[in-house]
């Protein structure tokens, strides 16, 4: 038994594979490669949920923690230590008031996320690469722009190191 | 030009397209009909997040909105009214404070989400089988079991009315 395609079934053919590819690449791969060379990824603002939370003052702010594929992954089938690959990032907006649902819920109850606040935050798990930082690399964007203080980035892992038992992640997922 | 395929490629191009044509999908019908028909539609967890928020008492919980891709793509180009097969997910959980992550900031300051609370609620469009509720479908479902109260389900819209003008929903994605 023989399949034949025609030139053009061969071009929609070519430009499927292309799709394909592109879907099954490995998903972490360009990402970390972004975060550790000082560049926002592409896309991160599409990856899954993996929980939201709420700081109260200084930091102010409600936020959103995302995971891309192998994030979530992991997290769905308590593989810790997290495997090489996995990106976690950490979404915060300012805290604020909704006088439009207040209003209708008829009581001072309801608060939205505002304008983005206190930057963009990736965990980027390489266990050979970022041995030193128990397997991660902390990066944080501020407006787009890396930060580039070594002793606030610093800082990251001396405070994840009290949830070294579960590979010096806070935040659980949220089912 | 020819270009002939072993059986063996056959059978991997018919694979291939039978995973595109999954991905491929119209993405909101099927899950549309899920909710439609009373049950939680797969895969809804994995949507992508509008944004989050947090009510107080009574509610007392921390919440996101996620969207399907209809959702998604009609919020970043800004398409209103919203075109049929969007579909707006709430999920809430209670609102805990974290003694870890407190003890790790030196503050109480940090609330996660606990347990799933106040129900995963739906809004489905579709202008013309939904008009008398200005072309959503609301829907609620607690533990996983559709609430079939109307009057309940009937409140949902009389609220949303406070923002017809945005097509019923309240909240606007966080960038």
């Amino acid at each position: 038994m023989r399949f034949v395609l025609t030139p053009l079934a061969a071009v929609a053919l070519t430009a499927l594979l292309g799709v394909t590819a592109t879907t099954q690449r490995s998903p972490g791969d360009d990402a970390a490669a972004s975060i550790a060379e000082g560049r926002l990824p592409d896309g991160y603002r599409d990856w899954r949920l993996i929980s939201v939370a709420r700081e109260e003052a200084p930091l102010d702010d409600i936020r959103a923690v995302l995971g891309n594929n192998v994030a979530i992954d992991a997290y769905r089938t308590d593989k810790q230590p997290f495997p090489d690959g996995t990106i976690i990032a950490r979404l915060a907006w300012s805290y604020e008031s909704s006088e439009e649902n207040n209003k209708s819920f008829g009581r001072e109850q309801s608060f939205v996320a505002g304008h983005p606040k206190n930057g963009v935050q990736f965990m980027v798990k390489d266990a050979g690469k970022y041995a030193s930082t128990g397997g991660w690399l902390y990066a944080q964007f501020d407006d787009g722009t890396p930060v580039r203080d070594a002793k606030q980035l610093q800082s990251c892992f001396v405070c994840h190191q009290a949830v070294k038992s579960r590979d010096y992640v806070f935040t659980k997922y949220a089912r």
